[in-house]
């Protein structure tokens, strides 16, 4: 699909409020996907909710998902609601009503196919790796086909999509810009340390 | 409740998976809580489900949500799944297989009871406010009537909830700990940048 094919605009994905949030391109939704590292995997269980942090990744306008075979929340043949977020900044208003945050937000909607085809799957798993730690899939050891039978992967479209920002500087009422209150932004950064090898790594291996 | 109290042993709350993972005292509970800034909402509309970002607060065993009372996500009277989670570390493993992260994660389950007190409103503005923005309440404007009219609070007792983390290095395959493949951790770190003032900002406001 191209980038710049509109989003989706079924009942689920569009937003009802502070439409004017919402993105309508596609590459808006692989921008996010694409900075993310997990995600929150919405599931309906016995009739409730159930929100799990899991990794993921993106293959064109397809999503992957993976998890160990015996998990309950990827038996699932029921809808699912995938989210990924990313938060910005604080936005440090003059009122306390008006404060905020700066995020970007990607929800995508659809039932999960089963993955069972052999190369399909290791796309899939691929690009799972990739988007948690890139560059690993060239350098460790791939799965046997005892692991690839350990490990279910599950496949989305991301035909049904919407997503969500929020950027800049607060937007106060008028008359309260006249107050002694500082109001701005507070950058928030997810940044990535210096790696700690494995106490049990075998010496003159470099990290890459 | 006391910190060392139990938590909840509900069918929703137990872990099935790697159930070594699983936290069993309220005070790892309100660490991940109290770390946070924002959680991810999860209710069924419609028969599937819905995952939202979204802020909160803590009080005692009472979790605080809020939002406008234009929104569908909360006007919900059922069950909810509130999830916070902290990703710690990219875990490096020398198979593909054993790729992890390190993570420390609290869902908590439950159906909120719309805020209809004042008092009790104030007191979840506060949570929710010092939550995301810590040292706010007691800067900015603080909401009038109108606004508190505008906004809707929820309580959600942290009774039923369940904690799940992974710390520490790698667990490889005992052969594979003879491949040349660099293996360890690489640390996710959360941090704020320097405050951004507003250009609207009147001069000689200092942060706080």
């Amino acid at each position: 699909m191209s980038t710049s094919a509109p989003l989706s605009s079924t009942e689920r994905t569009r937003i009802r409020r502070l439409p004017e949030r919402a993105a309508s391109d596609r590459s808006a939704l692989y921008e996010i996907l694409d900075a993310g590292r997990i995600c929150h995997l919405g599931v309906v269980v016995d009739g409730s909710p159930r929100v799990i942090p899991t990794g993921y990744g993106r293959d064109g306008d397809t999503l992957y998902l993976h998890g160990s075979t015996g998990a309950t929340s990827l038996r699932t043949t029921e809808d699912v609601c995938v989210t990924v977020t990313h938060l910005d900044a604080l936005v440090l208003a003059r009122s306390l009503f008006h404060h905020s945050i700066n995020y970007r937000s990607a929800l995508i909607f659809g039932r999960p196919r089963p993955v069972t085809d052999l190369e399909e799957k290791l796309t899939g798993l691929r690009a799972l790796v990739e988007q948690l730690t890139p560059g690993r899939w060239n350098v460790a050891r791939r799965p046997t086909r005892k692991e690839l039978a350990a490990t279910s992967v599950l496949a989305l479209s991301l035909e049904e999509a919407s997503v969500k920002t929020r950027q800049g500087q607060p937007n106060d009422d008028e008359e309260d810009y006249a107050l002694d209150v500082w109001a701005g932004l507070v950058p928030a950064v997810q940044s990535f340390g210096p790696p700690v090898p494995d106490p049990k790594l075998r010496p003159g291996i470099a990290y890459v």
